[in-house]
């Protein structure tokens, strides 16, 4: 490993001159986004580098067949080795790979000046115990925490700032990403009733199981079926702890498994702390997402379906509050491989480079 | 209309000796479905008289192409008229019917000694307010008043005996049948915390929305979608309300359309009175809904899900409770047109006759 | 193995005196479709004897969950055993297990009397260089050429004396039983012009390829896809050929996936030998099938569809004829599960029992 | 209607200066995803127009609400009028209409130096038999005719040149490309045996069916299920006639409807002239689209899928022929509200404009 340890301003300095982006990891859904993302970005001057583990003469199109072109089946699929970071001067890479890996690998990358948005959920959460769940070891503890320290949690709409001038981006879960987006508006504005816990029922499509075959993942598993997992235990649910300073008292989420491809949607129950009205609820929502251009508040009573958002960096949010002013139902949805994982990714990389957080993404 | 009133007594003998079944409505998804259960009902020795409003020169296959056999497309559907019943000797009519049809046509059955299944919504409700939601009016409201106090909710495993008696059972609705058989035995059992308002977050296939086509049952708009919809509305509220004995304050309810055929799964979120154990929430599941076949528990942490209960007439509940022995997480699961619909309407046939419940459902 | 070799004769008067069955291999899709067509079957006074490999401790619910009752998990299921088919008494062995295991474990079968029906493709086919696609070993390969030979492709709507009085039945292919059923009628009364080739253009639900999770059968390869595959190799071909009795150059079958869970339907495209009418054809189809309850001819030009077949042990059968007289489009559908396998199985059962052959399957 | 007729050369030269264009037509599904691609198109320099017909104060994200953006609802839609299109100084007008209108707008479009990109069937016939399934009539048949003779079929590319300079581009059917782009490498190169028909067994999704409420686009009929249509009349067959130079015996065209929401893949059987090999075939496939960057060919014996062409402007095609080399079955899949609409009309105006043809569309 590298001895030199350089801070943000520094590496944010090499990036802003001259992005040059790589893409460790590129058989999943999530790497497969990210590439096509970055290969049509309009402010990218070069191909994303593409890397693998143990892939040899590969191309592009043999792992993501819908990424070739007329002519062939595009750039080749190099094994990651650090030095090869170097000679092609990565500054930024993008980590679209398992939690071990990414929690051993960042610390290099960034002691060789290359900033890093990780997509897995090695580095989101600061506080050890939520992090058990995905049962981390580190090379190194003392550093690994002072890097963990200093991860920004990658929702932009809640750290751009930091974002922009982090070495370490640890982008959000996705299911994270729509309850958070829906909820704290409200909760830092202190609109809720946190006696009354919130409860956050989300459904998933089968994308946010991963690539691996297994019995969940089989069609016959998941075709014209429902199913509830992960309650009470699901890893996304530290992010909502974190993120919006709540116990588990005050907060309980449930994934599901939904039929379709790609797509979250969250139904967000939730009391406000004294009745209001609709228009209290969607100023509160607009004030907070003035000027941010992935996040679409629907005028109430609308409420965002998973059609609008597949395919889009949107997230989409709409609510109903009842006649009592105090029940509140709050519905947001994104596509949980673009505004949950390869979108907020690009969006990090443009609030790193200094670009509209937007680019490349509508 | 007839003029005399035969009792309940009378019109049950009448059954128990022979039953003569008729359907009217068997163009939709319940009443194709319901036919099907009744020809192949192993206690009927006669096939069911089928009947349509304007149909003419129709046979079932027809209509409910599924059902057509080797030989030819099945029993003709006669157009409804009350001579046609009396000459049939039909002793009980299932109304798979619109609910103003349904609200019509009742008293006249009654009064002609002929029993009924209704499987509208029309006669589930006894409380006017919660009624107002279907528009319905009668004829005779005085007399539609008696009806509708006389009228059973027909779900087996709260009313078994009301509805061995009854002259009129109201069949429950779909959403209805997954969270009252979820949460009666706790609330009758006064396990719950009502200050905390019970959450329903309830999933329906599409058949659930009725065979017509409209923007919202088109294949593109259902397909790779989920949607929330009647939030705070849903007339399948009032019999929330009025067999759980829960207020709006204390139980919410918030439907989905699903990207599947059919299919309901209901995640609802409830806390206990006092803490307690997984075991005893098991055994209260268990000890309500002993003897009863078509309701499955499964054992704990185990949950239904969809794809095991499609095309069965069971409802499937679990649950997991949190460490804390308060926050309760409850999936039940059925099939919409059979335990939500035609199933259960056969399964409150059987009752009215005395057969055992699950006759034909197995 | 036993050394005794009953005749076709004796084992069939066991059976029919009372039949006891078994089921091989419970765990896969069309195992939990054929135990569950067993346990409601009206003639069978014994429930299946549920056998399984290597499980241990097991019930039918813990396999096929949607087969649970409301009292528990249902019967176990015992690891194989010769010894324990000899105790329960059985006489008619269903064997839903792999090719190769269907191989050994026949001739010990017959040589303990036990009358075989096998789901699959291990004695199907009767020539060798069709059956080199399952690359088969046989320990005795004598004795296995002699029981092929008397192994009956158990295609009831073609061979169903052969099937009353076989010992071992080789149950179709799925594929194969749709396009064989579709052509056989017209093949066998000279109607088309074979210089032309026939084609069949075959499409399958996931349920066809398997209840291992693979690459291709994850959810996110079927769902919103199509996908031809097996072009000029798929091991069904066989049975085309030695069924209707045609070469590769006369018929030529493309299977392709679809993203739903069961169901196949095949477009066969053939020409008259001379310019006929549709009246000729239908004729033809209802003549070949006069007296046979799972066959349903459409009247043209209905065409039949999956949702129609699924769930159901029909074939359905419908077609068009260009209005040059020749040039003629047959669609034939059957749930790949039943008709395609366990409904065909318990066909084939009714027929070798004595049993009408739609006994339990409507 | 203006009584000026101009020439090709000269709307050609306004359009090359700056191009303007409208949509007229933006709710239905071809129409969404032509204004979606027309709004990120690198060489537009302004926003198209939306028009409808009779909508009000709607904006884009009212009918296409996947197209809003964080900050409202888009664009507004004016309702359709030729004094607008010369105010807003429009030279190419995209019709995403039905039939009719198409029919009857287009003489004025061209009378008023409007060059027309037609999506609809209206203009892509040149015999009077083929159109008739349109039951088209003109106002002014003798101008009309003039008009279509003049029309260009909108094959990129077979007809670049012609395209280029066009007034009026027919836009082709989604089947007829998925068709016609598989055969015209051979059929031209003489390559194939036209005594043995061709088949083209084709599969669409249910976008291919339009926006309209009906039982054939209910989720109920079409989920879960295949059938075929049109077998022997669908319209898109003439458009196989004329652009491949066959007749009706030798080209026989089926469509399916697929249960997914976009995507054709047709399986084309054909037989080669005289025995051939593999790589004579993907020779004459490559040989014919070089240079062409929306068609990409599979090295044989790969075949392409949905999958891998959704959403994007791809044709893909792949073939496999028999040992015997005759036997030919090529396999081409495309999106049909890409390539087979939306997609391909871009790439039209992309060539008429003289930009790249494949500008905003990779």
């Amino acid at each position: 490993m590298a001895d030199t340890i350089t801070t943000a301003t520094q590496s944010n300095q090499l990036l802003e001159k001259e992005p040059r982006v790589a893409v460790m990891g590129v058989s999943g859904y999530s790497g497969g986004e990210l590439v096509r993302l970055l290969l049509h970005h309009p402010k990218l001057t070069t191909n994303p580098l593409l890397l693998g583990r143990s892939e040899t003469n590969l191309h592009l199109g043999d792992l993501q067949p819908q990424l070739a072109t007329a002519d062939g089946l595009g750039d080749p699929i190099h094994p990651f080795s650090w030095d090869l970071l170097t000679e092609k001067g990565i500054n930024l890479l993008f980590l679209a790979t398992p939690h071990e890996q990414s929690r051993e690998w960042v610390p290099e990358a960034l002691a060789r000046n290359i900033r890093v948005v990780d997509l897995s959920g090695a580095w989101r959460l600061q506080e050890a115990k939520n992090r058990d769940v995905y049962k981390l070891t580190d090379a190194n503890p003392e550093e690994a925490a002072k890097i963990q320290t200093e991860a920004v949690f990658g929702a932009p709409e809640l750290h751009a700032e930091a974002i922009a001038g982090a070495r370490l981006v640890a982008n959000p879960g996705c299911y994270s990403t729509s309850v958070i987006l829906a909820l704290a508006p409200l909760v830092k504005a202190g609109l809720l009733d946190l006696t009354h816990g919130i409860i956050c029922d989300s459904k998933s499509g089968v994308s946010g199981a991963g690539k691996a075959a297994t019995a969940k993942t089989h069609f016959m598993y998941a075709a014209d079926n429902l199913s509830a997992y992960g309650v009470f235990s699901h890893r996304h649910t530290g992010e909502l702890l974190e993120q919006l300073h709540l116990t588990e008292d005050q907060i309980q989420f449930t994934p599901h498994l939904l039929p379709i491809p790609r797509g979250i949607l969250s139904t967000i129950y939730a009391r406000l702390a004294t009745p209001g009205t609709p228009e209290q609820i969607e100023t509160a929502f607009r004030t907070f997402y003035a000027g941010r251009s992935m996040v679409r508040i629907h005028a109430t009573p609308g409420l965002p379906q998973i059609q609008h958002i597949v395919r889009t960096n949107f997230c989409d949010i709409g609510f109903q509050l009842a006649k009592d002013g105090k029940r509140l139902v709050i519905v947001s949805c994104l596509d949980n491989l673009l505004k949950g994982a390869a979108g907020q990714a690009v969006q990090n990389m443009n609030l790193m480079v200094g670009w509209n957080e937007s680019e490349g993404l509508l």
